[in-house]
């Protein structure tokens, strides 16, 4: 018998059928994926089903996922109260296209557990939440120009398409027509922020900011960083928005925002609130809000925001209403950031000064450091650390030990994960750390 | 006891429940709705369930609907083998985050039904899908202009945020940054359409162009006319797209586009093929797509589209494929066409000279004409029929009949449907037409 010695020829033994369908996959679809983020190297395995905390693929791997479907599902895969809700659900429908009971029912929810959610705006994905909240930003103020952080994701809507990616001068992409009336801030390094938005205030519409920085490294925004943007903003007369889309109740049964005493105009949620099935939200105050009443403003002066066909399905909202309805009643949260505390500090502690570990509560990321870097405070800093080795990591985990992070990605602790799951990592890690 | 006279009166009796809930809706939601088209004076009713061709609210009044979920159910609601195969997805996961089978068999399906999806891209949206569809043809022509039909709907996105509603020259919302990029085309006019394209020829990157206006009263677009713009388009090096998200798998098992003999750069898909679970599709010819693809093109040059959190989820895959193959398998259009077809020509019957009733096959829409108007070929002059009568006419038939139609858009028969109610319709019809 031969000894495998590579990730790769492990990954590719172990994944021959994943293989063959990635073949199909690449003859229908581009890149064969439908999220650019979902392709790795040298081809990703194809899931056949999700249970828990694992992903199993067609060559029936079993993974224990920390991708967890984009960080959307805080129960893990397939809740038993969620799924037997949906399945009830779909016997009186999946779209009605009206209005329908379980809308209200979820907006109350989420209404009492973050209260700036004066009036809501369900929209089907997070990409449309935070198109609709510049735009209503743009139409209240009457001002064109919108700040965001470097390296901050919003979705791919074109009116934030900027600095998403490393390095951050560079176009994100070709097609673009109006990059002009978006500027970009370093997270964490106020002064600096400042000066760019005092260069633009006249025209300043609003920021839009992630309390951490989700896709661009899990990196939390300083308490005081955030505040000092507030301060300014409302001075200036400009939007406050805050995308929760990540961190909206991920931490605790609500948003983050509360917690550092901020006083966002809006904010975006989505992923957790829709309980894995596809959802946006819109939640402002009152009076922002209301720029968006078709019935009550002109054709030209409303803010003319969403909606969509799928908008406030019954299957969505039925989904979301039970999954925070779990998330109110059981202790998850002491639970899950209990162990992402755990795993960050043991991750920290055998990679040694070899990497810092980002993030907070269940949500966690592992750099490895390079070129003397000793804090990872911005996008900038993550980028310059050695994302190949992250890579290498993540890659040498999915192949020999069964544990899926999307490659170069944050991991996201779910209900279905345990203490066990620390050791795990560990011992990956401890394996992967000798061999550096 | 007092004869109830209005359907103002008789409607408000029948739906106390659904006053009352609307009543907590507009505590919550922007005008009581998360989409805008979704409200109707004095109030919309609140949906309970639905099954078949049947909406029932919270009241247990019963409505044969042709809204269909935004013309989405084509199979009518809670169709059984939709509902039992996404029920039975549920148990390994509804949102994987990775790639999936459930998506290859889908695309495989698409494919074979619509030739020009070499490649294709899922995305949680029409409005996501509309965006992207710009996007590429933006990026691959590196030209800025698109041009659309006035009256033309692709959802919100703000690309193609003009010209939708009338009057087409006052501007559809207040925040938007660039409406300079889009210019409009009135539909059915070669002669002017070509006028406006060869003003903007030189950075022209394309035309967004539904087969038959949605949203803009149901008008088809003649052939002469789509073939007049695709010769002009081809031959300046622009990209021609057509937006089939309301006409893909309407009215036969694929594209309208191969009946005309036109052939598109991209098509966008969506309702349909997902079985009414949140779904949009990016079609179209490999050496586009490949734009896209963000292994092989660098930073700047990529055309960067999405994907989305959401794309390609399982539970939309398997709803779309199921309704694929049940269109596929069952004389599904020839039912629903001969439906629509006697709806059109029995309506236009009722009403004599007083409507002009536009659609074909499946689907169909009753314009009350005024001032002369003698035919109805594009967007302008629908706007200029009698829009309120069109109200008042469906919402007696809410009120009095228990049809429903969203107040003022378009009818779709689905295969719930039967000849009993096209029986039911002209009924209702006849009584309306008496009191004009």
């Amino acid at each position: 018998m031969i000894v495998l010695k590579t990730a790769l020829e492990i990954y590719k033994k172990k994944t021959r059928k994943s293989a063959k369908l990635f073949e199909k996959s690449k003859k229908t679809h581009i890149n064969g994926v439908s999220h650019n983020i979902r392709f790795f190297e040298p081809y990703p395995f194809v899931t056949k089903s999700a249970k828990g905390k694992f992903l199993q693929d067609v060559d029936s791997n079993k993974y224990v996922d920390y991708w967890m479907g984009h960080w959307s599902l805080i129960l893990g895969h397939v809740p038993e109260v969620v799924k037997k809700s949906v399945q009830k659900q779909l016997n009186s429908g999946w779209m009605h296209g009206t209005v329908n009971k379980m809308t209200i029912e979820l907006s109350e929810t989420i209404q009492k557990a973050v209260p700036v959610c004066e009036k809501i705006r369900y929209v089907t994905s997070g990409t449309e939440a935070t198109m609709y909240a510049v735009r209503l930003a743009r139409s209240v103020t009457g001002k064109k120009t919108i700040a965001k952080i470097d390296g901050g994701w919003h979705g791919y809507t074109s009116d934030l398409l900027k600095t998403v990616n490393w390095p951050f001068d560079v176009s994100e992409s070709s097609g673009l027509v109006d990059e002009r009336h978006v500027v970009s801030l370093p997270l964490n390094d106020l002064e600096d922020s400042l000066e760019i938005l005092k260069s633009v205030k006249d025209d300043l519409a609003g920021t839009i900011i992630e309390p951490v920085l989700g896709g661009g490294g899990c990196i939390p925004a300083d308490k005081d960083y955030l505040k000092g943007i507030q301060e300014f903003v409302s001075k200036n007369n400009s939007l406050y928005i805050l995308d929760e889309i990540v961190t909206g109740f991920r931490f605790r049964y609500g948003c983050l925002y509360p917690t550092m005493n901020l006083e966002p105009d809006i904010v975006t949620l989505g992923k957790i609130v829709g309980g894995g099935f596809p959802v946006g939200v819109i939640g402002g105050k009152e009076e922002i809000m209301q720029h968006a009443n078709t019935s009550k403003q002109t054709k030209s002066r409303r803010a003319y925001i969403g909606g969509g066909t799928f908008s406030a399905n019954p299957a969505t909202m039925v989904a979301g209403q039970n999954t925070l309805l779990t998330l109110k009643k059981k202790p998850v949260y002491s639970k899950i950031n209990s162990i992402g505390k755990k795993m960050k500090k043991e991750l920290s502690k055998v990679f040694d000064n070899k990497v810092i570990v980002t993030g907070r509560d269940s949500l966690f990321m592992t750099h490895f450091v390079k070129d003397g870097i000793n804090e990872i405070k911005n996008s900038a800093d993550a980028a310059n650390c050695d994302t190949k080795l992250l890579h290498k990591y993540h890659f040498e985990m999915i192949a020999k030990d069964g544990i899926f992070f999307l490659p170069g990605k944050l991991g996201a602790i779910s209900n279905a994960h345990s203490d066990s799951d620390v050791k795990k990592m560990i011992e990956a890690s401890n394996r992967f750390s000798a061999n550096l």
